[in-house]
């Protein structure tokens, strides 16, 4: 009998996500290409990115995968722009990612220019030599295209794994992409590169500089498979700043660990994670240098956290954007290891969705983090709330403020281990019904 | 718009649940306390457990947190009987784990009896120095009413963290758990320690001693919060073996790492984690030694992996037993960090719960692990159907063939990195919306 009933329950329940479109009828389609947006979409929408000299945006439908949707953007970059990459750590990462990496080690041509293609729906990853031919063909047919050496044009590819990529219907629309490379269609090419995305990503700032102002703009895309090493995700990112090469990858490096490496979806790290920065160096701005300099790393590290926070805002199925800030640990590694642990964990991401203030799962997390802890010199706060300290319940704590604090949508859960001075913050969200579903028939 | 339409789903969904228990009349309620049985359940039942000599039971409503159920159960063991034990290594570790742990390590009198309590309902875990108190009032109660050394009664506490255990309400049934001692009742006790399981969990076998049989009988409970070191879980295991200490810890350590190590249900290790091993030496026969110790070790470890299997099948949500069989990898710790990565992976999870062949998933998950693999030397089969190799699909493979497979209740999803000689096999199961269903609400 259980069984039988355990298996009808299942199907009501699967029966009643397909009739949610017939409950809503203003909604077509509840799919990964119809979607409602996340309810942490930023309110204001897509934001007004300014305009970075010596960058070109083009996108078209390929018909990759996606029907009636631009699915590959072209980005082409003015000869002497510097450019800057990180990248998944994968074992098994993509023909994309290891040929922008080799790229990247490559001594530049003088005042060569660049360009980025990048395709959604397929990501062309395991799919063997095919795939090193795909990246190969691609990058080959848009440098000739373009005129500019091979070892200056990077692609990224992000979708389905193992499936081969229709590189064809690329090549086909490159001289359509050429012809519509333009400077104010950054926000197109945000679009082309969604895949389970609900919304665009896009982040900016503007630094004074000696001269001019100093532009930054960047656009991001990423939802699930999302983990630190970066992401599933693809984020570019384009100043017209005059930085050397050394200089713009010592920028990404030294501010990576504290934005895109501390998002967290759901610890499944993708094949194809990639961030490139371009340097065009248009601005009419010296190099900045000094106090100029830190100004321009700060606003880049806010951009970078900004799209970064996107990512988690659009997670897959995500309804509370929440911050695992920890304090007090012995070493930065151990307080990596307790904000992964909390934020990894299916228990706390599951007790968020359902608004419980559990914090004996958040004790729990943090147990098993294999990070020094002593019980009894932990704290732990919702907000400022303080819930539990000295090994126990703070026993003015009343849960009825936990539960409130749970109600809003986005949540700092703080943990201060009081054994060091290390520190670390991360970003998650909660791990609710619709990431299940999303998951469950992604391909079907 | 889109907020409003996906705050609606969401609480339409939700009012579907809360609305199965019109659609399935028999069933009354679909909560934790009376939920459908795991569809992955034995189909035979509790199975028949032999009486192990010198072992006796009673189990009885404390009323600690569950109503109309047994939630304590008492252990007595005979003078003469040798105790090994593994325990969790969450630094966030329980009262009653930390007092077993001293205990097992004090040098016990000769010729003592022990004795286990167990409750179930309230784990007494992170709740500080008054949970100390909890366990030392309800050792020396047992002891006292006993008359047996208080360094020989090990306690252990299931269920919710951080709630004072009201420990008064234990030890007011003392009297009458001893009074209902007896040989035959291992299986009221394997319904007492239940928390969120659906079933009680038992294995038994039986080995040809040297002038009789030895027998084994464990119980285990466990359902989520399941992993590595060693999973939310409790397991006596009792066998009529005469076995010096020694010996009995060295059997129980050295299997512990393929059965109760090798099981993960979200990744999340408990704080109470607990396995006791009693050998009372009441069996006819001799000390096991030769080829009848392997015979006796062989057995132990199909006790041992039989109720660890069953914890999986118990996993919260649960409808498919998973094999995650790694071989060809470079080192045993390579070998761990594959399967673990796999079998923890949410996207492998729900992919299996939607039975979709999604090996794409398996492949990122191999790369994220941080062991030494590589594309074009790494397959991955379903069963024994060949999905990919050399670094992409197997052109023979087809999707159909692998959908086919995921229909089924136990799968084996193996993968050879072929690269070493080291090989590593964990069980898990799938992420279903009755998981979140399960965890998002547990407390409320």
């Amino acid at each position: 009998m259980a069984e039988t009933y355990w298996k009808a329950a299942a199907k009501a329940l699967r029966e009643k996500v397909k009739n949610l479109k017939s409950l809503f009828p203003d909604q077509t389609k509840i799919t990964k290409d119809a979607k409602p947006v996340s309810p942490l979409a930023p309110k204001s929408g897509f934001p007004a990115l300014p305009r970075i000299l010596g960058v070109e945006f083009a996108a078209v439908e390929a018909g990759i995968r996606y029907q009636n949707r631009k699915d590959v953007m072209l980005v082409q970059l003015a000869p002497g722009t510097t450019i800057a990459g990180a990248f998944t750590r994968s074992s098994t990462r993509s023909g994309c990612v290891r040929d922008c990496q080799t790229k990247l080690a490559t001594k530049v041509p003088t005042g060569a220019g660049a360009a980025l293609i990048v395709n959604s729906g397929n990501s062309n990853a395991f799919t063997g030599k095919a795939g090193d031919k795909a990246v190969a063909a691609i990058t080959n047919n848009v440098a000739t295209a373009l005129n500019i050496p091979v070892s200056r044009v990077f692609s990224s590819s992000t979708g389905v794994i193992g499936e081969p990529l229709p590189y064809d219907r690329i090549i086909t629309k490159i001289p359509q992409l050429i012809s519509n490379l333009r400077e104010n269609a950054i926000d197109m090419a945000a679009q082309a590169i969604m895949t389970t995305d609900t919304f665009p990503k896009g982040s900016a700032a503007t630094v004074q500089g000696e001269g001019g102002p100093i532009h930054i703009a960047g656009i991001a895309k990423g939802s699930g498979m999302i983990a630190p090493d970066m992401a599933t995700m693809l984020a570019y990112i384009f100043t017209d700043a005059k930085l050397p090469q050394a200089s713009l990858q010592k920028l990404l490096s030294r501010n990576i660990n504290a934005t895109f490496n501390s998002i967290t979806v759901d610890s499944d790290t993708s094949t194809s994670d990639t961030l490139i920065l371009c340097a065009t160096g248009q601005s009419p701005a010296a190099e900045p240098k000094g106090t100029i300099l830190k100004a321009f790393e700060t606003a880049l590290h806010g951009v970078m956290r900004d799209l970064a926070l996107q990512i988690i805002r659009d997670g897959e199925g995500a309804t509370k954007l929440v911050e695992i800030r920890v304090t007090g640990a012995k070493t930065n590694a151990d307080a990596a290891k307790v904000a992964f642990s909390i934020a990894n964990s299916p228990l706390v991401k599951t007790a968020i969705s359902g608004e419980d203030p559990n914090w004996g799962r958040i004790v729990a997390a943090i147990g098993k983090s294999g990070a020094t802890a002593d019980r009894d010199r932990l704290s732990i706060r919702f907000g400022d709330i303080l819930v539990a300290e000295k090994g126990w319940r703070n026993p003015k704590y009343q849960e009825k403020d936990g539960a409130a604090y749970m109600l809003q949508d986005e949540l700092v859960i703080a943990v201060d281990l009081g054994i060091g001075r290390a520190k670390r913050s991360v970003w998650t969200c909660d791990l609710t019904n619709r990431y299940i579903e999303i998951n469950a028939d992604y391909r079907s």
